[in-house]
């Protein structure tokens, strides 16, 4: 009911990194295009492409990266034909043993959030059998509408044992127009701002889904990796808050400017990089069929830059 | 590049309402269920089952509602089967002349968010071909990221013809947790709360996507029904964005509540129901089997309810 079982896996991998699974399709390979350029449907070949790169990159990072987050919408861009790949790649990669983020921002209230939370994380009960939709591990949710958007999830998140991570501080330049923006609070003073507020939302709503382990809960937080001041800031005032952290790598952020988001045992959050691992080939300037031992590559590059900042044994 | 082509229709219909495709299974009648009882995996069978039970409603309703928005997670919620069926229905309720509002509240920034607009309002170009992954005519979407969260999804407005509709004031009972939070302008004075904020960028925003013909562009606001007072002074304070306003019907609102939403001519919203059209069969007590008759009842009694309070011609 917490994010006990992604840590175990950051431990055992000793490494706190989420490879983001996003594949535009100018990132396959041309050779594994080509190998379903003869189905008719151009939606379904692309579907079927995507979950051949997808499974290459994943049997070469499952023993060093213990989570993948698939980005729902590189896979609504191909139609129903791409949720299969998504339903599919997921299924894959927690085979394999990989933790599995399903990055959805997912937002609604009370039963359209349940059925959200069956969707991603839950089961339904259809024709006398009970079956997992999507079956994730955990699903990344926007908190705009508040209390009534979240709590839907948190029973699903304690009989399934899964977590959710709500949208604090984004990593975008424009995150701040709303994010940073000032507030009062119910006195008429000043009270911060409406990240911190999301920030705190966080803490009180993770404590329906406790940690038993390493004292985090099952409600994290999406805090980017492009502001380090306020990973910091937020680190210390969210004690009972895991951290994702995307932004790193083609966005921006280093190593150093992520270290603020771990604690004194290098944990409390995970570092996302997508383009940086996936695509990894194409900087490296390789041969296409090298595209998985490239992301591999660079799946160790990132671990040891992050490793280098923080205390995670 | 506005909403022109769904004002086109609510005033053929003279009627400012959308019909919420929002099928839990509950909702759909047993005998619809039972054709597809044979069907050995239970999210195909169901999904299956939901097609048929929509078209029903579609056929019922399209020659006197002007729009169906179906709610994505109702969908998801069977598993990629059921984005089958989401598409499959867009598809439909377009073939029989209605404007389809896709409800997926889809937000996240720069290429994700170009992936979304491609996958629901877009096209993708894949071995040659063009073609529309999901094809709605509108989106919701989530503004929590800012800027870089929406501005992907104006240059597909404009060349497709599509419209979005942004949370600003959703109609949960927890919305004002973050929604109504007073906030501070640059200079330190008080400055509005956050969901003014949030319409004041919506007419911003729609300044790149303009209408021609009624003076609403195509970014428009998600305002709930259940807060009257905030709907008549958005629509005093945001003249060129068009509302969608959920929460009548089962949530409380009436058409009293939303006549605030319109503007002088009847025009500049429309407002949705979801259980109370397609579960009005179960309130009649009438027979399953006239369960589309029966939406189309209810749906007649909202319209008349909503315009005898506006100036629609």
């Amino acid at each position: 009911m917490s994010f006990d079982k992604l840590i175990d896996r950051i431990k055992e991998t000793k490494n706190p990194t989420v490879a983001g699974l996003d594949p535009a399709f100018s990132y396959v390979p041309e050779y594994i295009k080509a190998k379903y350029a003869h189905i008719a449907d151009p939606l379904e070949a692309a579907a079927k492409a995507v979950l051949e790169f997808n499974c290459g990159l994943i049997d070469a990072l499952c023993d060093i990266v213990p989570a993948v987050k698939p980005q729902a919408a590189y896979y609504e861009m191909y139609g129903w034909y791409g949720m299969k790949t998504f339903a599919e790649t997921i299924s894959y990669a927690q085979k394999k043993g990989m933790y599995v983020i399903a990055d959805g921002k997912r937002n609604d209230i009370g039963s359209t959030m349940e059925a959200y939370a069956t969707a991603h994380l839950g089961q339904i009960e259809l024709y006398g059998k009970k079956v997992a939709p999507f079956g994730a591990d955990a699903l990344t949710v926007n908190g705009y509408l508040g209390t009534d958007g979240i709590k839907p999830l948190l029973a699903p998140c304690a009989e399934f044992d899964k977590g959710i991570f709500v949208l604090v501080k984004t990593s975008n330049p424009s995150s701040g127009e709303l994010q940073d923006r000032k507030l009062y609070n119910k006195k008429g003073s000043p009270s911060g701002n409406v990240y911190e507020v999301m920030g705190a939302m966080c803490e009180s709503w993770g404590e329906a889904v406790p940690g038993s382990k390493y004292g985090y809960s099952g409600v994290g937080a999406v805090v980017g990796a492009t502001y380090p001041e306020q990973l910091a800031e937020l680190r210390g005032k969210l004690p009972h808050t895991f951290f994702l952290v995307p932004g790193y790598g083609a966005q921006g952020g280093g190593g150093k400017g992520v270290a603020g988001a771990f604690d004194e045992n290098g944990l409390g959050a995970i570092v996302n990089a997508s383009r940086s691992i996936i695509c990894a080939y194409k900087k490296e300037g390789c041969d296409e069929k090298e595209y998985a031992a490239a992301a591999r590559r660079e799946a160790i590059r990132m671990r040891d830059d992050i490793c280098s900042y923080i205390n995670l044994k």
